[in-house]
């Protein structure tokens, strides 16, 4: 096998791509900075206790492990930063203050999540601690709606969900509790006929609400369905009336409701979210609250925050148009490299030709070149 | 063991350092750039004889190795960027005029280079591709001294050395030859009486030469008595030639000479340099010419760049001035949302209080708060 062949689903970011990625990286991390979010990075290895805290046997799964060699102990590569993020805000800083933090960094996963998904995304986020109010959670998807906003996508969907909805119907039937997990990727894929029939034993409110969570989706008015179809109990209410006051906060027309998406519904708390661009049939961003994060650290503290793989929205990006640089050529005359110096700090890229390559085409698109006139250097149009 | 606890020699980069690493990458790329670098992204897992292509066994046990589960593969993490680059440079870019590209990425190692260096550097650079002469040598060294004065660093020594004196005088005796490995450590160690007792089997000349190395370190000068002291070959001829005319391009006085500084002397095959500054005992940034370097990727290109580790420079900058930020109460006002948003599209840090958190204390040192005078939103001075 030749040995520039990378492995499935590891591509190399060449420069077109990877300058959309780092200024949509600069862009977002600037944003995050405006409302105050401080920057960690977390290590790409940890032990895998660690690591894996409070994560599912998902991540488990998709997480790569390796011996170290210094202690004899599983190390593993971090397949998400959340976990990581949130040790930092339990264990290192250990405020008592509301904490905003956020960060930026590769991850690695063992298998990719589709047949064209990478196994090397860049994640991106924001998180906040110290907060249980729905304030926190409509200043994260301002953030988002903000990020989106700036990287020039106009058109934004806001998903809604809660988990307290379907936890708060499971626990009326101890019957159906036991098949959450096959329940809970049936609701994903909104699959009423297999809900129907796995719920036949389960009790009449508990079955009906199941073949209900699926339709219940579109403007804040499903959450007035959601009331009459949904059994009336504390769990349900509130997770009504959470999501009613998040609409409001949020307030804008771009924010629907889906009762029924509910991806991360395991290490999610209460409030959960998908960001939809077009283009992109999956989220883009996802995010939600997950108030016992912090526990296994010893340190419960509410929380809620973001992620999104800026490689997957960077393609949705065109390509950044390039600034016509200067073409110089070769020669250490101090007034040439004075010149040049100048154009530089005045953010004009200047590529100096090598002897000998005066006449190659370059992908800088060089619109001025610097000629000697008999007196001095000066610029020249190109073409 | 506690959860929160890391490997050894690894570690979170907390928000006061996290932001000058973050800042010293930004000034580094756009830098770059300016010279008409463009930015890549290689993965951080590659198979591994593609990653381990051309390096020496020193790098091969420095890299963590993981199996493919979708290949069955060995894979590893990189341990350093530069074949990486070279690759793209070979196969995917494949073009014929000089090409200059540049990266910043972590790295990790299976061991630390030293008792507290890290496994996880951030490793960032610059390489030139395609032009063999000592332009592009001097071009990269201008770089990295336009770098470190950026980053506020007056004070940079530049090393000059080169592989091709130890190589010549190493090919006039075989015996010698033999004992590259061991001379090359003692000439990095610059032990003189270890060099005259292992030498006494080499030929007059070469032992003569080995020992003088050693000796062979200041300004220019040293160039004139490199002449005198070492045999009179080609080899050695052309490499103090090459030494005498880059210090002429470099045209600094901060521009050094130091014959046995002979790190990397196995994969590099011209000039070298290391740039030292003060408080910081290794140098802090290497560089220098590998023009094999794609061969392995069926393309030799001429090559040529630096590289050094962001977390170990970010260590001798000072904690970045923090602006004073402005404290917000929450509130849904549109009047106060609409001023938050204006305070910030100018770049000003808005931090909005969650309620019931007014009296938190927090990281940004808010010398401003928004106050409702009766009328509309404005700001007071804190304190």
């Amino acid at each position: 096998m030749p040995n520039w062949l990378l492995p499935e689903n590891i591509a190399d970011v060449l420069p077109s791509e990877a300058r959309k990625i780092e200024d949509l990286r600069r862009v977002f991390l600037d944003h995050f900075r405006l409302y105050g979010y401080e920057l960690v990075m977390p290590p790409l290895l940890e032990y895998i206790e660690s690591l894996l805290t409070g994560a599912g046997q998902d991540m488990d799964l998709r997480t790569f492990k390796l011996v170290d060699q210094m202690s004899g102990r599983t190390m593993g590569i971090r397949a998400d930063m959340t976990t990581q993020v949130a040790r930092i805000d339990a264990h290192l800083l250990n405020r008592q203050s509301v904490t905003r933090l956020c960060y930026a960094g590769h991850v690695l996963h063992t298998r990719p999540s589709g047949l064209h998904a990478t196994r090397e995304p860049i994640q991106i986020g924001a998180e906040i601690y110290g907060h249980n109010g729905l304030e926190a959670d409509a200043e994260i998807q301002q953030i988002v709606l903000g990020c989106l906003s700036l990287a020039g996508i106009g058109e934004v969907r806001l998903d809604l969900c809660h988990v307290g909805v379907l936890k708060a119907i499971l626990d009326l039937d101890d019957t159906a509790k036991k098949h959450e997990d096959v329940l809970f990727s049936l609701l994903e894929a909104k699959d009423i006929p297999a809900i129907d029939q796995i719920s036949r034993d389960f009790s009449a409110p508990v079955r009906q609400a199941l073949t209900a969570l699926p339709t219940l989706y579109g403007d804040a008015s499903v959450l007035v369905r959601a009331q009459q179809q949904l059994p009336d109990i504390p769990g349900v209410r509130d997770a009504l009336h959470e999501l009613q006051s998040l609409t409001t906060l949020v307030g804008t027309a771009q924010v629907t409701i889906d009762l029924a998406d509910l991806r991360g519904y395991h290490y999610h708390s209460g409030v959960m979210f998908s960001a939809f661009v077009p283009g992109l049939p999956n989220a883009v961003a996802r995010g939600g609250r997950y108030d016992h994060v912090g526990e296994a650290f010893g340190r419960a503290r509410p929380a809620t925050g973001f992620s999104l793989d800026l490689r997957e929205l960077a393609r949705l990006m065109p390509v950044a148009e390039r600034k016509g640089a200067i073409r110089a050529p070769w020669s250490r005359d101090p007034e040439l490299l004075l010149k040049i110096a100048q154009w530089r700090s005045e953010g004009e890229i200047v590529i100096q030709n090598f002897p000998g390559h005066e006449n190659e085409q370059d992908e800088f698109d060089c619109s001025r070149t610097v000629v000697f006139d008999g007196q001095q250097w000066i610029l020249q149009n190109v073409g």
